[in-house]
């Protein structure tokens, strides 16, 4: 019935390649540029559909996903058992899992995604100059989008949903651990762009699991308009190191929580422990802790025993108030841990505390625990991350969290996105000029 | 008086060497990391500046450079003389020259910039979540901006002062033939800067001319926020072979006008010929002329006509209307000529038109000319460029004509900036939120 949706993603018969193919370099995946070329094919007219028919195609996806799940939960099964064969540490393993909650929250998501707003066509600004030229800038979709990412297999339909919401299509490069899921997911994707009246191409798997295929899809250069890595440390250090096209990080996080000489101690406490504690393995978890050294006697032993279970490390002032503590070097607090464990600093000045942070930070999230509203500004605008906070949880900085309605990373660059990047940020502008024959003077 | 500003530039005295300077590895330029180092700590400063004291800058240096006319026209003399002596090519040496009425320019431009409004703070958008917190996207400079370009030296100025109003560093690279203009430029600008009572180093000049040097700096991570290369293609090409920071390229324009079916002839013409002959040799001047089968037997004779002095060479078609043209091949469609030089084809219908200059164009400027609202639309949708117009010349597509009051450059990628480039886009934005305790439940 749907000979387009099922013949799917990574096919390499001859018959079926793009003229684009050619461009294939020696030693490049044929295949990789192949399914890049049929993405952007897809990508003109993507652009241009309604957002009627885009939203269709993701509520159908949502439907087909639930109404597939055993052959899902069946595909995720092989994944799960090569995994398990090969290996595979417990914490990936639970990764790579798919269960009837997951599949049900995929779809959720894909849902949720479909009823927000579509950024496509929006006017971001217009005027009109004194010849009579008319001017506005609007919103357009970059065309394809590259995600690269590890193995979890939700990525693929979370990814592929505000992709398509934008208007562009998406080429897919999981982890081969997660091939056989994200195969079952990318056909059902499939299959509801082709019910919806779109091309199945605007999602396309490369299921190409070589280093040398991932070399590639980082060099699609004139296929591929955007890469964006979901992944940890190493993806985004190959990225950095192959990647040609243009890039957006979804960066690491060395998040502070910064506790001022004029703190509310039990806010400070509460927001420390959901910042480092409520789940420790993200990017927006708080990593380290700063004190201003004239409320760190009242404030750092009531703080360890509310971090109950987090290993803390310190500097020489928090080891004298906390003596069981270890000794923390320049490393322990340039790292981020994802995991219960923190470094400890006690600075004598809000200077100092901002000094520390830019010096240590990755321009994630950083926040500041006050009562004096000078101290605050002055972080708020002197600390150089994407996001700076008074008064709240590092681990409010995520798109859902912050009002985008979903969100596809947090960028720790500054060209083009900084921090939550929701559907906007999957889009571009275009200057239209209409006039009446007007000329260069 | 100004020993800061005095020593310029450039210095690679052991005593003033930036800790970061050991950074620099081998084979790498010391001096360049010594530089980019010091503009980045005079960025975090001018972050923060007022507005005010940013325009007095720029005002000091506009009068000092009228004041200064003089020893910079000595220095220029010195930078034509050995370029003359090089055997350097008249448009060059034009390019190169400096006299009373490119100083005034130079310094008028400054005033200019000064007058307009500062982008860093605006609050671009701004809401409040259901839990009360209160969330605020901020303009913020990028920090230190890098700028490599070639032999002109107002864009030493020029650039200089977008990035200073947008409270940005600058580092400047230009090009080995006009170092000595640009030191003398430079020299005024951090004059300008230490009397306004910022740090000179917010200008700083690459004086090590090498081409180790110039690899150096588009290597600078860590150091330069974004790189704008300000030249011809092998620039381009050089940035995008070796530069390792983000980088926003100032890219081709091999423009189109498309004349339609329904198109105003008379104005066509006019638009046509404004396009291609009021100034060839820019990125915004059309390359490429298509024209609709229905009126290119109407149209074609005449423009030829209009076009007087303009080689063109077509496709079949236009051939057979205008015999005396030369063949095109896909190489003549896809060129930018910036010269008396233009391409012609001939096309059967409006999706050819646009299938035709997606093809070939660099998806910088494009026009139709057209009374039929339909086409028009159309084509502004489904034409993939930074800039499509509908009755107006491709020339009108940069920032002082748009109305951003000045422009670093016109961008033709889609990530970032997209188009002419003002103050704005010299900026990021910053996440702000306020909150009294919020927690990630």
């Amino acid at each position: 019935m749907m000979p387009d949706a099922e013949s799917v993603v990574g096919s390499t018969r001859a018959g079926n390649r793009a003229p684009e193919a050619a461009r294939a370099r020696a030693g490049e995946s044929k295949s990789v540029w192949e399914l890049a070329s049929r993405a952007k094919r897809a990508s003109g007219d993507l652009a241009r559909a309604s957002s009627a028919v885009k939203e269709k195609a993701l509520r159908i996806a949502a439907g087909l996903l639930e109404k597939d799940a055993d052959r899902l939960l069946a595909a995720n099964a092989g994944d799960l058992a090569q995994a398990e064969a090969d290996g595979v540490a417990p914490a990936a393993l639970d990764r790579l899992r798919l269960d009837g909650g997951r599949i049900s929250s995929m779809a959720e998501g894909l849902r949720d995604v479909a009823a927000l707003a579509d950024p496509v066509g929006e006017v971001v600004d217009g005027w009109v100059r004194p010849n009579g030229l008319r001017i506005e800038r609007v919103r357009v979709p970059l065309g394809v989008i590259g995600i690269i990412y590890e193995n979890r297999p939700n990525v693929t339909a979370d990814a592929a949903g505000l992709c398509l919401k934008s208007g562009n299509a998406a080429a897919l490069r999981g982890s081969s651990t997660a091939l056989r899921s994200n195969r079952a997911i990318v056909e059902v994707l499939r299959k509801a762009l082709s019910e919806s009246g779109l091309s199945a191409d605007c999602v396309v798997l490369v299921d190409d699991v070589s280093r040398e295929a991932a070399a590639t899809f980082m060099q699609l250069n004139g296929l591929v308009d955007c890469l964006i890595p979901r992944g940890g440390p190493s993806l985004i250090a190959s990225v950095m190191e192959n990647a040609t096209v243009p890039v957006v990080i979804d960066g690491d996080g060395n998040c502070h929580v910064y506790v001022d000489r004029d703190a509310d101690l039990e806010m400070a406490g509460s927001i420390l422990v959901n910042a480092k504690m409520q789940r420790p393995g993200v990017c927006n978890a708080a990593e380290s802790l700063v004190v201003h050294s004239d409320v760190a006697e009242a404030f750092l032993p009531a703080a360890a025993e509310a971090l109950s279970g987090v290993e803390l490390v310190g500097d020489d002032e928090a080891c004298r108030i906390l003596p069981g503590i270890g000794r923390a070097n320049a490393e322990d607090f340039g790292r981020e841990y994802l995991a219960l464990k923190m470094s400890v600093a006690v600075v004598p000045s809000l200077d100092a505390a901002i000094s520390h942070i830019n010096s240590y930070g990755t321009g994630h999230s950083e926040a500041i625990v006050t009562r004096n509203v000078a101290a605050a500004e002055r972080f708020l605008h002197e600390v150089d991350a994407a996001a700076v906070l008074v008064n709240a949880s590092t681990r409010l900085v995520d798109g859902g969290q912050l009002g985008l309605g979903a969100e596809i990373g947090i960028s720790t660059q500054k060209l083009h996105a900084r921090g939550p990047m929701g559907l906007r940020e999957l889009t571009c502008v275009k200057w239209i000029i209409r006039g009446d024959g007007q000329l260069r003077q």
